[in-house]
């Protein structure tokens, strides 16, 4: 798929105003006026396509879709499984998921229908085919959209039905063969939960069975099987028809479902971000969490990919929703570019008149038209996007550095009943994360599936579960020249969540051997001398042996003061680092800046950033640096370079000044300063 | 109805006593020195009045009616359906509620039976039609107590079974007529919701839609609607034989069932009042709180009403139960005198022996008998009111300001996802009557359907919904000279929460144009100078231009200082005055203290009260002051007047001195101090 | 039941380790590095002992056994109830729980099965047969282990299905004989709750009735009774062949089952303890709470008891689980001893590879062997239980005082809806047996069955309710000179949970008419000066009058300062004090030692203890005193005598001087210092 321009649009749903061409002849004014080319259409227009089983009114879609064609904005077109017709529950109730706890759900809300049941999959089949045929009609239409953030039903994001039950089971047994290795793999001597019968597992539930690890595991595997088959299936009722490009809208970093195996199905990669600005006055934690999920999403394919939601003004979901101050939502949105994203999509065009969401954010309010400050700044960047897009649309980051972020470790590690019950995996990874995004470093975010050849370094936090071959993998790599760095809670279990036992799987490439882990109350909290520098421990603190290596830091305090708490291990031509403690963030900030300077990497400025500012950069013909003010103040970098604004034309030579919450988008000029 | 006397009494239970007569003994010599002359009989009496179906026995109740009216006391006389018999239950479950999550309850606790049901429509009907034919037999009876508690099932207050969805599938036949229109009005078209038969429509429940808003508020509406039907059934069944009034005991601010939608069937208003004295040293918010529940049971028929619950001594429901301080239950009772009550009426007379009230406050507790303070206090209380209810009891309070509470604005607000998901509007509405109490002047509290232009001001906080017919009769208030102050968040959905399109429906009357509401964290929080002094905002702020009036403060800070928070506007006649933000308490004293300067409006005493003292009036043939201290230390109060004390004739000029949580019953005398 | 040695071992699983006879070796190998003579098998393996129903498979278990014995190594084994196998829930569900919410629990997870279930007793009594045949061929089976912590349910501990709801009928009509009698009991004219018809009743539910006290108080016993019931039945099928003595692992005070009841059927008490050290610095709390625990299950018997579980290092079950610091492990088993436990029993000896409980303390981890901090730590308590059991294994601990704590009491108190929801009684309890701890003087804690009259003093907080002849006990101990603690709160309702009325069953021994009971908020607490020092006192208050005894202390504050809340009263030749108030903790340590002075009871070093350090003593042939340091530092004692430590033979004169977390075992030397 390729596209010779930034995408700027959003969820539009004309179908609620069908009465009211005044208001549609008013959307597509607007639309121009705020510089959009592209709307998503369809997401939960089901009962409005087939408002009665087999009968089908496509035409007022057709006709959007051909309007907006002759206004010069393509159409994204969803697939209507988002949301279930009352006709199809009413008559079906199998379509219906059933909840953790046994009982099936009523019709209603979203995120509510079985991807295991033959008939939403029939009916599935049909609508989707429909479109399909249709979208043959209409060169408006570029991109397949399915379904709708799949998964999000509020609680596992799994449908816990009979239906599921046996595809469960078959799972199974296409994956052990036998129950022997079954109650091997799930070790179920333990607590006397041996099964006899295949008929006998259930998924887990709170009523029932949740605390045989392996069981939890491969149900989570199966849901992402399971959701992923049934995305599968969409696509080829789609591909009956059309060849245009599918995707699906991810969100976040979403626990129930393992999208770098969704992701597979998916020609391009899109998401859905709302970040809570202005929560706190320091943006800065925020801004380094959707700086994890673009990368992360870019990070799957290696490629850019779409935003395809955020909030043009505030969301109406969360406790309390402010308002983007000024500025903000140009930043964001380039925040997003700046990561790889080749969109800035809204939801929602115009704000509805009733139900759920008629007070999210939208383009459009309910009184004001265009004029309201939420609509000046859409279109501003719509018109920053029109002026920048030749230079960044066929760029892309390339990272250096690559984190490993993987769901199956993180649902057993969080699974875990171990030193503490409350890790949280997600806490710890950013930490990590946040280090690079001061010092303005792009780094890719993949699982342990990923290549990690093409890396300099490789950082595994909290890497409970090592998948088969992930061992070798890491020895192989350091071996090579990489610097891989890695922390206490790792190499614990194996893909069935089974206890290594003998020996820690990467000890002879870490140098350690480790002995036990504590968790200390607050009251007992450790620090450590880095350098010269104290910094306090955190939630973890692992008592391990240096076998082999150079002790970096010590623990401080406690019977175990004087033990290794960072240990340095030369391994074939490259470094393996262990982290035995969780830390405070500025020690992170500390141990990676001293490796960069090692390794001799650097932001694409070569600056030292201010704290709030950061940098990301996509390389192409001409790389483009993204230069980011978190910041409600102005703030001054300093350079050695001499760098163009690449939509402005404007020249900074050293010092470059950012507005309040501004993003420049820079190019290197030849020469240096005072040159 | 009309009575000569004030009410001094409570609920009854000899029932549990039939087999210790000295006890029944005690008690009628106890309540004639308590100086009682009314007590409440029948209140969860159904199992020793019907203990088999169809099987009566009424002696033991008439004896004790007859017992008391020789002793010179009236019955209040309940219909028992405020607790089921086993049999009922047992035989026919479907008379017990089906809860939010679809199960249905067991037998047990109170508030468990389906208004809906006809098994206990019938059942109903047959031993309230018992109990009217066994009044007239006993002059004693005064009045009806149907019921108890209307609505109390510490949930939602409705059941939802399959009797109750096929009532409420009729109700929304007979409100909407066709699907079309049902569809239009709750906005369906969003998220595929759209009903294309009837029988698909469910109440609301967490397990299958409750994101629907338009059908949540007429699910409410039902309720209310279904549960007054079942009123007015218990009604008819008594006014087959009795024509004596009815009441039902409503409870404070009840948010399931709206009060003044089922006020309209009963023939006085009476309610039970559990205010949590002592929670705190500050007694004010409580007794805010409390002069707010009594104004509002008042207001909804302009008359006094009866106070048929209150504590002699403690509760026993809450956390923590701290007894009441000596004075306070004089002065608690006296509040509700002060408001508008012709009663002080009590649960319970006598603590009983087991279950879940044993520990309830009493008149006589387990072990005491009269030897106890909580004795001798109610006894006082019997003593004054007997002194001073000649003058009392034909008054009436009588306010020229009006406050809007309105249940389905309530609803709507609090269902809203909207700028925050925790709007809490009795909170904010307390906060501007809270002003009114500090000054002593007495505000009606009445819903949007009521008459304004009999009140000089009229106060419509958080106004989010309309109703019909609403914005009108605003504007034809204002330009005939009435004053009105809104808020943030108000005129935002019509009837249906349906947001309005195109402008603000009061607009014009408040001269300004909505742009945006912020909910700023607690670090953005803002400020504003009015009349030279700064005051703190809140949780919402406004931004608004002002398109015609005088902005009479601004805010100070972040992106939208400068723009208007409070403005007023001359429209006709009248001042409409908007304030953009909610403020801290001090900013609605001052603002109102400010209006009631420029409107020559004063409470009785023309006096400046210190902190914690305040007034109630009720104007008759001679007014009645009320002059209420709730600090636990004297306090002085500066008038220019002279007033007799109506109970002890104590004469007071100029300087009046309050003791303790003293409440002073005063009349105006003629002349000034020092004439 | 008499070994002759301290026991030393824990739960062995090598039914995880079958294909694995190189760790099975391992495993006796290091047992006996480790001083372990005592192995607990069986726990959860019935689905290894009976794969299929009816099929058994025994042999790897005597195998087992016989190389154990061979080792030196008993067996406690355990009959396999405590987890029930997939065929068995699969096939017959009625064997697992139904819920208070009247749901079925599905397979899984531990303590699911029903006590009453007729299947689930067939099963019971055929594998528990064989397992007890089987035992007459194997001389190393020394003690039954009957299931596993019975009731642990993570919920009420109950089972509510059909099979229950009968019994529990019947179990009412053997108590009651008639209705009338039961809604007597029950109070039921209360809120119309008569029951007329036995089928009408069923267990409570907050779906149902749950506020009708005596019902669920009722309900309580029975299920206490229906659990002893089936202990007594897996103990009958065991004497079918066996004749060994039989014990169950009970759990801390675990509100759900009456431990008093159920120890009647057990040979020997055992139980598993699990104290939170290293929560905080301050180890005093967990160490007070440890040793009444342990007090408790040696007062039962009044013998000495089964430590049967206990971590070598940390759980994995809390969210938090910090590493036992150096020390802690030794004085944790000693605090065991010293209350009067003869084994020191771990949970686990190693760690399993998967599922729930990998993570759990062992003394055998992962990788490590015998490498680790924890073996060698359960190595030296090995060594000493072997140095000292020849003086210990006879003794036991007497006690002198003795405290109250009922479940009968437990269950009404919390129950009741009386001046506060949160009563606690176990916080209040704590607080007054800390006095004793401080000041390392044994305590005795019973119900109010036991025997006072052996006692000198005994003290009953918050004895809310009274058990049929409980006060002519008290009277009849006081009359005979015994010195009675009580407070308020005490003394309020019957064996039905009825109050009493009239006057306090213990008013002439108390010498109080109690008015009224007071629960001020934090803004209203009050202080009482006791001996010339204030003290605040807590979330109650009573206000009583004083008939008849001494004021020892009045209180300070509010208006019922001046009332007496510590009231001194000589009744015959005995003295009966009364708490009217909550107290914090310095006043229970100075309120209880100035009584210890008067009584002349001191510890039994005659020591004034610092901070942290307490005494235990086992009286036997020659007296042990265990004087164990609580705190991460040494700290001296001064004596006046002369001790050797039993271990070590070393002699100390004067100041003791303990390390850091130390246990010293000592036996007092004639004579005195300089002597």
């Amino acid at each position: 798929m390729k596209w010779n321009k930034m995408l700027h649009g959003g969820d539009y749903n004309p179908e609620q105003w069908l009465d009211r061409p005044d208001i549609l002849a008013e959307d597509i004014a607007l639309m121009k006026k705020a510089g959009i080319n592209c709307m998503t259409l369809g997401v939960f227009s089901w009962s409005m396509l087939e408002p009665e089983e087999g009968v089908y009114r496509l035409q007022w879609l057709e006709d959007i879709i051909d309007r907006l064609y002759e206004a010069g904005i393509s159409t994204i077109l969803a697939t209507p499984t988002g949301g279930l017709p009352h006709w199809l529950t009413k008559d079906f109730p199998e379509v219906m998921q059933v909840r953790e706890d046994g009982g099936r759900n009523l019709p209603g809300k979203r995120h509510n229908f079985c991807y295991t049941s033959k008939k939403m999959r029939e009916r599935t089949k049909e609508i989707d085919g429909k479109l399909a045929e249709m979208s043959l009609r209409h060169p408006g239409i570029i991109l397949w959209h399915i379904s709708n953030e799949l998964g999000g039903n509020f609680a596992d994001g799994a449908c816990h039905c009979d239906e599921c039950q046996r595809a469960f089971r078959e799972w199974l047994k296409r994956k052990y063969g036998t129950l022997q290795e079954l109650n091997k793999a799930w070790w179920t001597t333990f607590w006397s939960r041996r099964y006899t019968d295949w008929e006998q597992i259930h998924s887990p539930t709170p009523g029932g069975e949740c605390l045989v690890h392996g069981l939890n595991l491969d149900w989570r595997r199966f849901v992402t099987c399971q959701m992923t088959d049934f995305l599968r299936w969409e696509k080829a009722a789609l591909r009956e028809y059309s060849s245009l490009p599918v995707t699906t809208n991810f969100m976040y970093f979403f626990k129930p479902l393992d999208y770098c195996e969704m992701q597979k199905e998916v020609d391009v990669i899109s998401w859905d971000s709302y970040p809570f600005w202005h929560k706190e006055k320091d943006e800065v934690p925020m801004a380094v969490k959707a700086a994890a999920y673009h990368s992360m999403m870019r990070s799957m394919k290696k490629k850019p990919f779409l935003l395809m939601e955020s909030t043009p003004s505030a969301v109406s979901w969360r406790n309390c929703n402010p308002l983007k101050r000024p500025g903000m939502h140009m930043l964001s949105s380039m925040q997003a570019v700046a990561y790889g994203s080749n969109t800035v999509q809204y939801f929602q065009w115009r704000k509805g008149r009733g139900a759920f969401e008629k007070f999210h954010g939208a383009v459009l309010d309910h009184k004001n038209g265009e004029n309201t400050r939420t609509f000046r700044e859409v279109a501003e960047v719509g018109l920053r996007l029109a002026k920048t897009q030749k230079q960044i649309v066929g760029s892309c980051n390339r990272a250096e550095i690559a984190m490993i972020f993987d769901w199956e470790n993180w649902w057993a590690l969080e699974d875990a009943a171990g030193p503490r019950l409350d890790i949280n995996y997600k806490r710890v990874f950013l930490k990590h994360y946040r280090a690079f995004w001061e010092m303005g470093i792009d780094v890719d975010i993949v699982n342990m599936d990923g290549e990690l050849k093409d890396y300099r370094m490789v950082i595994a936090p909290l890497n409970y579960l090592y998948k088969k071959g992930y061992a070798d993998k890491v020895e192989r790599y350091v071996e090579s020249g990489g610097v891989y760095v890695t922390t206490c809670f790792s190499g614990i279990v194996d893909e069935n969540d089974l206890c290594f036992i003998g020996e820690h799987p990467l000890g002879k490439v870490l140098g350690i051997r480790s002995e036990e882990i504590d968790a200390p109350g607050e009251e007992f909290r450790n620090l450590v001398d880095f350098h010269g520098k104290w910094y306090n421990t955190g939630e973890l603190c692992e008592i391990v042996h240096n076998e082999n290596g150079q002790t970096l830091a010590a623990y401080e305090k406690e019977y175990y003061a004087g033990s290794p708490a960072v240990i340095k291990n030369e391994f074939g031509r490259g470094n393996a680092y262990y982290l035995a403690a969780e830390f405070e963030q500025v020690f992170y900030n500390d141990f990676y800046g001293g490796l960069m300077e090692e390794m001799g990497i650097e932001n694409p400025l070569s600056a030292k950033l201010p704290y709030g500012v950061t940098i990301s950069e996509r390389k192409g013909e001409r790389d483009i640096i993204f230069l980011q003010n978190f910041r409600d103040e102005n703030m001054e970098v300093e350079t050695a370079g001499r760098y163009e604004e690449t939509d402005t034309g404007m020249l900074w030579e050293g010092k470059i000044t950012l507005g309040a919450f501004e993003c420049k988008i820079l190019q290197r000029m030849e020469g240096k300063v005072n040159e």
